[in-house]
């Protein structure tokens, strides 16, 4: 019996938060959506990281939410994806509107289809400053319509364990965990490599620093 | 300028919610969604509609969608449609789970990406016993949700302006509005005509009659 359906994008919150709700004794099913985002490699990372877990993993093509999300540099080839620090002002442009409610409204319909207690997700305190959708505001009223629209029998509960920690806390929780690093993936350009240059990958790299935990990724630059 | 995004299913509700927003200036852009949903029928009436109304109007193809809803009668083709009076407690399988706060979060996004102030949509109160994310307390929560999840300069406003309204209420003003009530679609079974016995048309019909507008709709029984 599965307790939790997990948003798994693929990058390094999410696949912290699967191996969180594998030791909660959830045995959680995976879902990542392809929106046809530009970094849709990390769906690649995201089937490794279920193939290791060995928890069933469900992918589903919504290619055409694109159409309607097409004001992000993460869902438009017109846009280019800012190099720099996370907290910048120009980071805005990666804001994909309104993503968030959509992955959790389309993961609170599978909880009840697959008769799961818990939706769980990996927003965490580093993104508060860029994404609205990350905000413990945000988060409380998701729970709130979450538990509304699917009120009855299969009642669903909104879970996002990370809300309070940085990225560099779940880095170090990660590798308490032995979460296997080197398999996901962070870079918005979603190049080969990780380019290193643009806001996630600054992140990524100084949470390792900051985590005092051994950084696997190759970088380009 | 558009000021709306008005979710359109092509059934009666939403068609005169259509008219309204015309009416109320908010120069809407029709927002349709194929889920892959029995009835999808419902789809070629919106299409019709929009045209009839001369706005724009967008179909997303998210056929995928259906294997997340699965549990419903209106998804599976395991599950018959029920008869009967829309009341009563069997036609809770027709409860498509989360779909309400699926469709609202990809109009939220639509929104965002066109500017619009508003997404509007036709939840009334003949759907409350049935439809946990019809009730006035889901609406609240789901307000509450667009509006944290977009907030900053894009905000977006979630309207609900049938929620006080019975069916028979949105009927009497759509025939004062002179909504082309031939041209929208209520029947779950999705046949070539309206069947006159599943709970929506069992809704329709006393509707009209409950308003005392002529029921231009053939039924089979």
């Amino acid at each position: 019996m599965n307790h939790a359906v997990c948003l798994l994008s693929g990058g390094l919150d999410s696949a912290v938060l699967l191996w969180h709700a594998i030791q909660a004794k959830w045995d959680p099913i995976a879902l990542s959506i392809n929106y046809d985002q530009r970094h849709k490699r990390e769906l690649l990372y995201a089937r490794q990281l279920t193939s290791v877990a060995g928890v069933e993993h469900i992918v589903l093509e919504l290619p055409q939410l694109r159409e309607v999300l097409s004001k992000s540099a993460l869902t438009s080839d017109e846009i280019a994806v800012p190099n720099g620090h996370y907290a910048a002002e120009n980071m805005k442009i990666t804001v994909v509107p309104n993503r968030n409610m959509i992955l959790l409204s389309i993961a609170g319909g599978l909880a009840v289809s697959r008769g799961c207690r818990y939706v769980v997700f990996a927003a965490h305190s580093g993104d508060h400053m860029i994404y609205p959708d990350c905000t413990p505001e945000f988060i409380a009223a998701a729970q709130r319509a979450m538990l509304l629209g699917t009120a009855g029998e299969d009642e669903v509960l909104l879970n996002a364990p990370f809300e309070p920690f940085s990225k560099a806390d779940i880095v170090r929780y990660g590798a308490e965990l032995h979460v296997p690093f080197q398999l996901t993936w962070s870079c918005y350009n979603g190049g080969y490599k990780h380019c290193g240059k643009c806001g996630t990958c600054t992140e990524r790299r100084e949470a390792f620093v900051l985590a005092g935990v051994t950084d696997p990724t190759e970088y380009e630059a």
